[in-house]
């Protein structure tokens, strides 16, 4: 259906993040013409925390040459638990927020429609709508990192529970009587695949001589065992490391593989912080387990890709969702 | 939205089971009027197969009072690989069928709008629209059996791939290195969960002298451990057995668990043979993995129950299926 005020629309994304938030500007062919980066400063979690969100949209539409000018529709992709209906933060552990309405709040700055959507969730949907699943109608993306994000685009439709979020794929569970997970479970997958477990398990390699390359880069003290240093050391030779990231990987992809059993996903997007430093590796651990797992008349059924849109695809999939659903609407 | 000819509802459902066929007839407020059961005779896999069809949905219409009126639409719950948008059954096993073209027969024979769907969707659609979770929008259902069927309905619709039906839960890998398949592949949870599962470790148990109820009911030949006869057993005293049961129906409960983190379902229907002969086992063992596997956030956000509609579940979930999709439109 052809858009009828398509020539004034104006879309913005927001990507809440801990560390930092994005804001881009989007034209009436979706092409990014603006943008403001700025950290999260930890006084954002008293006071007014919505203030600098409004700042760092504005001086985005500044850069876009379009101040002043009427939005067609706000979407902000956002950490922690949603009330997506209300488009309330209620709870952001990292954000230190609690009960935050920033729907209402930026409705009445900015005049116009604002959907709130999980952070992880926009980013996939970005992927989906601008990025490496464009034009496919049903996207699994899983994003590996310090947890394990997932979320699942289905018939062009972002898949979400009743009132809230879902799609924790880090919490499938793997190992019986496994190790305790930060959900409060045990053996869940994130506690053998996410960045935190590699760096456990990296750190015991380290501690038991077997990773020299890593050692001089981060020494045994997970919090700075990050994805960049974890590819340096295996590019330096440190197999063990290797070998640790390659079974997290695999267990990564067996998930995977019953998840494409269970959903028939058209397309696998990786992406997030291990798969962008070692995008080798997971493609092809990933695509091994789901060689050992998917159903074979499933077999030829789907693809399996890493990421495009890098730090974009959260703020960009935040006003795609914005537009989907406000429906190019102006109040 | 009114139904502006409602008074001429007529609608159809047919369960195409690999041993007896059901069709039923529901009238205006989708109450059954009519009904009628046939064997599914080896012949129906050679000549004409859809003649027996036929001739079980007229009987049903006779049965109903309706011979001769114009229906409004058929639903065919069938088993084995369908085009679900040509209305083909492309490979049905347990038939002997391959590439029967169901729909335009139907099609033509009683001038009405014919869809096919997967006997285990339809069933667990029938469970949605008139049984167990009856005004609930998203319902897991799993049907633990011979193998392990699986189904989802998500904003009052059933999921399914883009061509063709899915959700294979049965063969989500649950065991690394765990046995062989029917599939091809290896540790799914049907290798660990499914009837024939229990009956090849029943078996064991019986041959070790661990199972001397069961032993008296079936001998060691896994064709005769079925449900009822496990069912017995235990009820006898055969400990041995209650054990691999609730083995089995745990390893059900955690993949159950992990398809709740992901998909947050509102409810979780059980069925299928061995929920029917052991209600409580199956809702105890099952709860109980759910209580260790489910994220504490949604711990509170679903319920589990066994389906209600026992052997109609698929023809009436067929019938109301194909009311949904063709939207009550007369050829």
């Amino acid at each position: 259906m052809p858009d009828p005020i398509q020539k004034d629309n104006l879309w913005v994304g927001f990507d809440l993040g801990g560390t930092k938030m994005l804001s881009l500007v989007f034209n009436n062919d979706f092409k990014i013409i603006g943008r403001e980066r700025k950290k999260t400063k930890p006084q954002d979690s008293t006071g007014v925390p919505v203030e600098r969100i409004i700042k760092t949209i504005r001086s985005a539409l500044d850069s876009s040459g379009n101040s002043g000018k009427a939005l067609s529709g706000i979407g902000i992709g956002a950490p922690g638990t949603l009330d997506l209906e209300k488009g309330i933060v209620l709870e952001a552990p990292n954000l230190g927020w609690q009960k935050v309405p920033l729907k209402s709040v930026l409705e009445k700055e900015f005049s116009c429609p604002v959907v709130i959507i999980n952070d992880v969730d926009a980013g996939i949907f970005g992927e989906y709508h601008l990025g490496a699943a464009k034009n496919v109608n049903s996207v699994l993306g899983i994003f590996p990192g310090t947890g394990i994000g997932g979320g699942f685009v289905y018939n062009g439709n972002l898949f979400t529970g009743k009132t809230n979020s879902c799609f924790e794929i880090g919490h499938f569970p793997v190992v019986p009587h496994g190790i305790r997970c930060g959900c409060g479970r045990y053996g869940c997958l994130e506690t053998v695949a996410s960045r935190l477990a590699i760096a456990a398990s990296a750190a015991v390699a380290i501690y038991r001589g077997e990773a020299p390359h890593l050692h001089k880069l981060t020494g045994t003290d997970i919090a700075t065992i990050r994805s960049g240093a974890l590819a340096q050391s295996i590019k330096n030779g440190d197999t063990a490391i290797e070998q640790i990231v390659r079974q997290a990987a695999q267990w990564l992809g067996i998930v995977i593989g019953g998840l494409i059993n269970v959903l028939l996903p058209e397309i696998v997007v990786l992406g997030g912080g291990l798969v962008e430093a070692m995008p080798e590796i997971y493609l092809q651990e990933v695509k091994f387990s789901c060689n050992k797992h998917v159903m074979p008349s499933f077999a030829k059924s789907f693809k399996i890709v890493t990421a495009s849109l890098g730090d974009d695809a959260t703020a960009s999939g935040a006003a795609a969702w914005a537009k989907k659903i406000t429906g190019n609407i102006r109040t």
